[in-house]
């Protein structure tokens, strides 16, 4: 059982000191310096922190292993666990990267065969609705060119395709991390070491993600509608960054509000605490960062109503609509540009903070130094320089994996809509994993070595992230990308209909079939188009028709089809997870055969250690009382 | 760890000596008769055997509690927990059964006020397609008035509520069994008792799976073709008669086939052994009694084609229709008589069999005791009155949790079409535990008393079937029943349309609008109805029209919301279930204490223990060593 080392509560033993001043700090000093070989003399032979170094924190070796058994001796089984987790991440990563840049490589080399494209960059003659009220005029369908052919390297025949392989990929993940945890624990040692119980107050954390995923809709709206007037990528990139810069500053106020509400629960052991903090933080952040990106995948331009009836917010903004070449690449570049600003903004921190403070604090010594004529640094204990690094923050592990898993939900939920979303991650982590290497050996106290069996609380938030990412990734393709309309087009209206083949000619007048059309009156002579009819994206029946602006038949078709391809996809796929999961066994057969193997021989063991007992007992007995022993 | 005994493989110990019939049987015999209070001597001062038979073999006390405690220590723990079990399953159908009931009624009292079964008996006008080719004419809709009024019984607005209380009822039973689980291992002492792992061989049974689903699906068309030409409640009945016989039979080769097959994964304990064996019996079962239920709840009516473009199978048999009040009707039969018929027949196979053949023993030994003038049976010892007992046959209590499991099935897989099937649950239970009782007391041999801490694969399977039931009953209620279309039609094409209410009047002429118009030519002058257009149930374009027997808008508008509301359903009652599975603890708060406490004296035993023996030793060497101690 771990001691209890409540960070918010009354302390006792060394904490107490400490916190009353009597010790300024207490923490297992380093083996000496990471960068000599040799070792302080109260050491052994070999000095493991300049091992570390050399075989694990340089950039040079990015492409090699880690040193996992030497990481658990520095550091603990606890570190030495997360660091596992993290290397066999960031391996698993590497298909998924793979297979998403292929999918985008296939978007890049159809770009220019691409039939939608193709029509929207020849539409000269098709005139759009304008986008808002007061200064914007009717525009040309082919002047959004670019955009249409950026949206299909995301939206393309691919992404359903990618979207079913990182569903099973994410299954696959964790089932073979629970194999990898086995062996890790047996050859460790740690079969028999149990965690406490965890129990969690969840409602006072609900009511907060109700509040926030109501205000940031309400919000986001705003703030879109302001940016994306001239809806270009210049615009819609401010607004994400702004969106980040946001996410950024509120991800500060709600570290200290869950740490506030977790020890308010009072948690008995060290484990629970970081258990119950752990999945605060979690729901916090994850909420914090996706529910705008939830906002642009589903609600974007689902609710603007049409032209002559545009629903407004607060009878005064309108909601925004989609590009007529989809609503993905929305998404897509929202996906982009959070992740890649996070991971820089996330890299800075963990490296350039330490590294900033420590320097300060070095330049304090070296002055103090010079006022009091002491030996050179070289000269110091070890203790000493290490009183100079950075203690390990209070909540452990937490703020590493918080930021692995994060980035886990962001590769996986909407992966549908950013394919290189995997890249990105893999290339991150193998930069993480020699920073955090880098961190640990050179700029970090070395920190109270702890015990566990597993990633804790992680595990569960991580399979939780599997099942939310079947059903937004089949949102994702069945309502924000345009696969589904296309499809249907090809199948039930296209040119193709009846003759039972389907490729890109199939698409063949789709931009067309998938705009409606609006009568905005008679000409004025002072406008620049002079026309009466502009088109929109939607499908609902023609001015001249019986029952103007009404949904067409092919809405509902499309319809049906959406919702069908929803119930498909997502029972097809969480068949398969199941089934892969019940495949996959929790522990690799060997093992659990060598477990046995132990099982059986430790019994022996006892049994032949008791016989032997007894016989002794009997002898000493005999000779006591019979005398007729030899 | 469980003694291996492989009912099919080589067997070692008192297992070879009864194999090459040394021994005729090894049986632990029982405590005496069960009527008589005194025990045979051998034994203590009391009987248990006739205290079980007083306080839980009869059939006065049906109403009351188990002795949980003492069939454990009569009959040991597996078969005590399976009691347990049982008895905890009969005590959650009593809401279960009472709402349904409830749900019953509902339909029952609302019988004569429903729109939709108004309207079928008023439609003597309405003239109805042939339902078959060749002697089948059209017939009046009005002369299925009562099959549309039993049709309400069941297909009411009280089914959708019924179905999401069911799922979630299953959810809330086993997360509450897990947790009496607990109290159960704690209080007979089981907690450190570890059963083996547990791997299956599934890919062989999926192959037979497979083939029976489209072997039966075929079948049942075959079948259902011949004995529905009436249509009528008769004739459903006998189908549904031939099914269960078909069923039942199959089962016997079943059996032989599960046991086969799992004596050639060479299980290595009797656990492994158990649960291979059960997994496969309830794959196979399951499939067997539910594949005509499938069948008739999702497919039957589904591909039946139209007037005058019917889909044939094999070109020659018609796929049968559903009656125009909807097709939840047949399930519901279906459902009612199997459930039925099934508990009729297990019950008397369980209590029946044995009787006879108890019967019949006791027979053979009267007739050698005539020839051979021994004393009278009341002076027989014991185990001589045992040995003319059944013994429980091979696989354990497979049989009975199995029986169980698939009535769990029953109940929740399609409870949206049969509310009853609760009650009938419940009503066999209670008559189950007391039959089972009665012949584990007086018609079985005493069977070897063996450990378990938990019901085995039955956890699992159980769990599977939760899941299960939530897509099947959205399914039922999005498909199958007609709930969805009279929703539609209420709400959009209805007399309340724009007026914001709902209630029965809006379903005013729903009955025709979900009809469609068929044009069988001139009518001739010999035929009994002289009319040229019949109606059939699909939302069709009249002859008449532009593009006649196209599918209408309105055909649309109930696909869309059929599979809005599957995905709305299964999103819904799967959030529900997770978080209330989140919300109960799996083991409750006091023991969980209770534990920890116990625990925590344990290593302070320990330790007192270790440190007066630390002391003895140092006494003893004191002494020898130093002569100063006093």
């Amino acid at each position: 059982m771990a001691v209890v080392v409540n960070p918010g509560l009354d302390r006792s033993g060394i904490n107490r000191l400490l916190g009353n001043s009597t010790y300024e700090a207490a923490f297992p000093p380093h083996e000496g310096s990471y960068k000599s070989r040799h070792p302080i003399k109260t050491h052994g032979a070999q000095n493991h922190r300049h091992l570390l170094y050399e075989r694990w924190a340089r950039w040079g070796i990015w492409y090699k292993y880690q040193p996992l058994d030497l990481i658990r001796r520095y550091f603990g089984e606890k570190i030495g666990l997360y660091f596992a987790w993290l290397g066999w991440y960031t391996g698993m990563l590497i298909p998924a990267a793979l297979v998403g840049l292929f999918v985008f490589l296939y978007g890049l080399f159809t770009m220019d065969s691409s039939q939608v494209s193709k029509e929207i960059c020849e539409a000269n003659t098709t005139i759009m609705c304008p986008m808002c009220d007061v200064n914007c005029s009717a525009w040309k369908l082919s002047d959004s060119c670019v955009y249409a052919k950026v949206t299909h390297l995301f939206d393309n025949g691919g992404t359903v395709f990618f979207a079913i392989f990182m569903a099973i990929w994410a299954t696959v993940f964790l089932e073979f991390w629970k194999r990898r945890r086995a062996e890790l624990t047996y050859d460790w040692d740690l079969i028999d070491w149990e965690e406490e119980e965890i129990s969690l107050v969840l409602t006072a954390v609900f009511a907060v993600v109700v509040f926030r995923l109501i205000a940031m809709e309400k919000f986001a709206s705003f703030q879109w509608e302001f940016v994306k007037k001239n809806w270009q990528f210049a615009t819609s990139g401010t607004g994400v960054c702004i969106n980040f810069m946001i996410i950024m500053s509120l991800n500060v106020v709600y570290e200290k509000v869950a740490y506030l509400l977790t020890n308010l629960e009072h948690p008995r052991t060290e484990s629970e605490w970081e258990n119950s903090f752990a999945l605060k933080m979690f729901l916090f952040q994850f909420v914090n960062l996706n529910s705008s990106t939830f906002y642009i995948a589903f609600f974007l331009g689902r609710f603007a109503g049409r032209p002559g009836d545009y629903n407004k917010l607060f009878n005064r903004w309108r909601m925004e609509e989609c590009h007529p070449s989809g609503c993905l690449i929305d998404l897509c570049l929202q996906m982009g540009v959070i992740m890649v600003l996070k991971q820089i903004w996330n890299n800075f921190m963990e490296l350039g903070y330490p590294l900033l403070q420590n320097w300060w604090s070095r330049r304090k010594m070296r002055r103090a130094g010079e006022q009091n004529n002491v030996e050179s640094k070289e000269q110091l204990p070890q203790w000493d320089k290490d009183w100079n690094l950075q203690p390990m923050n209070a909540h452990g592990l937490v703020d590493e994996y918080l930021e692995m898993v994060l980035q886990f939900g962001f590769t996986t939920i909407f992966v549908a809509a950013f394919p290189l979303a995997p890249l990105l991650a893999l290339l991150n982590n193998i930069i993480e994993i020699r920073l955090d290497a880098y961190k640990f050996v050179t700029q970090w106290r070395r920190p109270m070595p702890a015990r566990a069996t597993d990633i804790g609380i992680w595990h569960g938030i991580l399979e939780g992230i599997g099942v939310v990412a079947v059903i937004t990734n089949a949102f994702v393709i069945a309502i924000t990308s345009d696969y589904i309309p296309r499809f249907v087009y090809a199948f039930k209206y296209g040119p193709c209909v009846n003759k039972g083949y389907r490729h890109e000619q199939c698409l063949r007048g789709y931009m067309n079939s998938s705009l409606s059309v609006f009568d905005m009156g008679e000409p004025q002579n002072g406008s620049q188009i002079e026309t009466r009819y502009c088109r929109y994206r939607d499908y609902r029946a023609p001015p001249w028709s019986s029952q103007p602006y009404e949904f067409t038949l092919q809405f509902w078709h499309v319809l049906a089809a959406r919702l069908a391809f929803i119930i498909v996809f997502e029972h097809l796929v969480f068949g398969i997870k199941t089934f892969i999961a019940h495949l996959i066994p929790d522990m690799p057969k060997d093992l659990c055969e060598r477990m046995r193997r132990e099982k059986y021989l430790m019994q022996e063991m006892m049994y032949e250690a008791e016989l032997e007992h007894l016989q002794k007992e009997r002898k000493k007995n005999g000779k006591r009382y019979h005398h007729e022993w030899p």
